[in-house]
């Protein structure tokens, strides 16, 4: 009889995992099935910004596989809008409400746990109002979509929370022609790079139209005749059409913590490099849901991101599948752009490297992203944090003006091996005028950080 | 009494080592003095090509400092249009000709030869008719832009070698509206990334509309009335307007070796990591004069490449100031243009690998820049070169229509490293819609040449 793989939740990791398994093991040997909730299978999340703005048609767009060709090519009984209410490790079964009417119990041998993250979600953003809307799903994307195109047309938007996902949305909504605030709780938006970087952001945004009002968490929401009219702060309401929530997510781990999996400080689940959830052999998890190590703090993290995603799920769905695989921590590598502003990021910034009790320098070095004599060379910031007195290498901010935020790979590459400052300034990078002046940005940046260290020895 | 540095020509290598040794040692503690026959000091030669297209106004915005900011702000006595024509380390003089008359010869303490390289001229490239320029110097770029804006108005050029200057001096003629051929005595130009990546460069040229004759060495020119009317190859003579000569540089070292300095296999000259002559204490030598450590095959390089001077020449100031300092080597990375195609290298080639001894797989992935939904994704290839069985990377190249070039910049890192491509794999590299798809196209290469070694070793 052939085993059997329930997977929970038909996105990313989910997939990923699913189609590992089944290219090692055919039908015959592995039964595999799928239940998601949504309308929809692996698909870009992070791609909706760009289809809330029209730059990119959608959905359809950023489907990269339907539910219909997993069950055609790869044989996979793929169950959708099926949400797993409770996991019985015990008796090794799960049990799944069809959205439609009915439920069902599933045995199996592998059980697949990729229920991704769930937007956070404040009290007072629960509401009937219209025009409040998360940001996390394809639904999210269309429902904004028609909002936006509906009549009354909004003309003012508020987006709460200044992360990724945040600064994004505030961007495809000024180029939607809107006008456009982002409330923040903290200090500024983008605080995944430090504040010196984060300026440099904020001011690109003010740039673009964007008002920002920073150090104000929004308390509630004021609505007149069923539509959102105000974000409340404690500086009065900011009247507006339209709400875009991005405050984040958390891991959706409710169920496996029900179930008795162990969920880990971060409060997601625990898995080890091979995906298994320790514990509870033949049980594995992968995704927005698990949690992992940062390879520089050595400290577990919850980074919810579309490439850790798909690669935990391949590594798990390869050890299902039979071989032998593991996925060895994050560095905190992210890229993102507001218009042509593009930001980088990969390690500690200085906040996370005092949390985790190094000692450090910080280094801010201004450059260009070409020969300062080639067209269209702009500035561009490189920020490096290194270790006291080792030199290791920390943590890299990039922010630039083009060509910039892909060059945070070089540095996330050198974070990986452990270099030092001294071992960066003798690295062979890339030179011609259209692609870095003589001097690459990384190079002074990095003899900079040297610099420090040295002024500190004396 | 003051020491005295005589540094022996005034470009890159040259002047950031008397820069550097004047910030350590005051004008009271050394005197430098610069001899450079030319009549430009510190110029960005890699820029002549953008200065023919038009892109770039020159030669002035080539200049990164003149003669006399090196006398006012550095107290230098830099004597241009100075021709050293013979060094005496046993008394420790130099003599130099006054290109405008004279002969001086003068003491030094420590001498550093930075003469940098000269273009390959074969003997029929000698010749007085007008029209065939060398393309190395601000004095040749500037003869040649003269040649195509007097009358009577050149329309057709041939470039003669496909090399970094020969493919960026062909662009810059096409886009001058001149009708260009290139002739390559090699298979195809761009030999410095294997064949298979070669072709794409090569496809792109003819898409721009230059000619190109492969395997075909030019063996004369034909002239009428004075002026250069064609080159001349086995399979008939080209007919030309103007020839400008791309055919390599080689180390400028006939004067080292007249002294009795050591030069290497390279016809360069030899020197240890801090940029000294072995077996002549007190002198120094750096930039395209002298071969270094290719790291990944262990073997002595001769690669002139304003970057690696500026460093070489860096090391070298400093410990004449009496710093400490090395230059440890290169990887030959190395990236270029074609219009909108870009193109990086690093490491070795297939040839290479082989001529050192590896055995290796090579592999090819297509990708692209950005993801695929996203506007203005591009192709991009990328090839890994592993070694067997170990799995470590020995070169990479890439092939792209846009932000493809410097993404070699993390090859590089991970190579410089010794990364095996089954680590690279895990590299947590930077993932948006506008950057990347979700599987960046160097994780899907590595993957790629873990799968190539994995079905060898079955």
């Amino acid at each position: 009889m052939a085993q059997r793989l329930i997977v929970i939740g038909g996105d990313a990791a989910g997939m990923s995992a699913a189609s590992q398994a089944r290219r090692r093991r055919d039908r015959g040997d592995l039964e595999i099935v799928v239940f998601e909730r949504g309308n929809f299978t692996s698909y870009s999340a992070c791609g909706i910004p760009y289809w809330i703005s029209g730059l990119v048609p959608g959905p359809e767009a950023l489907i990269a596989r339907t539910p219909e060709t997993f069950r055609t090519d790869y044989a996979m009984d793929v169950r959708m809008r099926h949400e797993v209410t409770a996991i019985d490790l015990e008796r090794r079964e799960v049990v799944a409400r069809d959205l439609k009417g009915g439920e069902v119990r599933e045995r199996f041998d592998d059980l697949m746990y990729a229920t991704g993250a769930v937007p956070v979600k404040p009290s007072w953003a629960i509401t009937d109002a219209g025009g409040v809307f998360g940001m996390q799903t394809l639904d999210d994307g269309a429902a904004l979509r028609d909002w936006l195109d509906a009549d009354p047309q909004p003309r003012r938007a508020v987006v709460v929370g200044g992360g990724y996902i945040g600064v994004e949305i505030a961007e495809a909504l000024i180029q939607r022609g809107l006008s456009v605030t982002l409330v923040e709780a903290g200090e500024q938006p983008m605080s995944t790079v430090d504040s010196d970087m984060g300026e440099l952001v904020a001011e690109a945004m003010r740039g673009l139209g964007i008002t920002i009002r920073g150090s104000l968490p929004v308390t509630g929401l004021e609505e007149r005749d069923g539509r959102v009219s105000a974000v409340v702060t404690a500086e009065g309401p900011i009247p507006t059409d339209v709400v875009v929530m991005g405050l984040g997510v958390r891991p959706n781990a409710a169920l496996a913590e029900a179930a008795g999996l162990p969920l880990g400080p971060t409060g997601a689940i625990r898995v080890d490099r091979r995906m298994r959830v320790p514990g509870h052999p033949g049980v594995w998890a992968a995704g927005d849901c698990v949690e992992t190590l940062h390879r520089v703090s050595g400290l577990p993290v919850h980074v919810p991101l579309g490439t850790h995603a798909n690669k935990q799920g391949r590594v798990a769905g390869i050890n299902i599948g039979g071989g032998y695989a593991t996925f060895t921590g994050v560095i905190g590598t992210a890229v993102t752009k507001v218009c042509d502003l593009e930001v980088g990021r990969t390690g500690l910034r200085e906040r996370d490297a005092t949390a985790a009790g190094f000692e450090f320098v910080s280094v801010i070095a201004e450059s260009t992203n070409r020969a300062g004599y080639y067209p269209g060379a702009r500035p561009m910031t490189v920020k490096l944090i290194a270790e006291r007195p080792s030199g290791r290498l920390l943590g890299a901010q990039i922010v630039g003006w083009s060509e910039a935020a892909k060059r945070i790979d070089s540095l996330a590459v050198a974070l990986w091996n452990g270099m030092t400052v001294d071992d960066m300034t003798q690295l062979d990078l890339g030179y011609a005028p259209p692609y870095a002046p003589v001097w690459d940005p990384v190079l002074i940046a990095a003899r900079k950080a040297v610099d420090a260290l040295a002024a500190l020895d004396r």
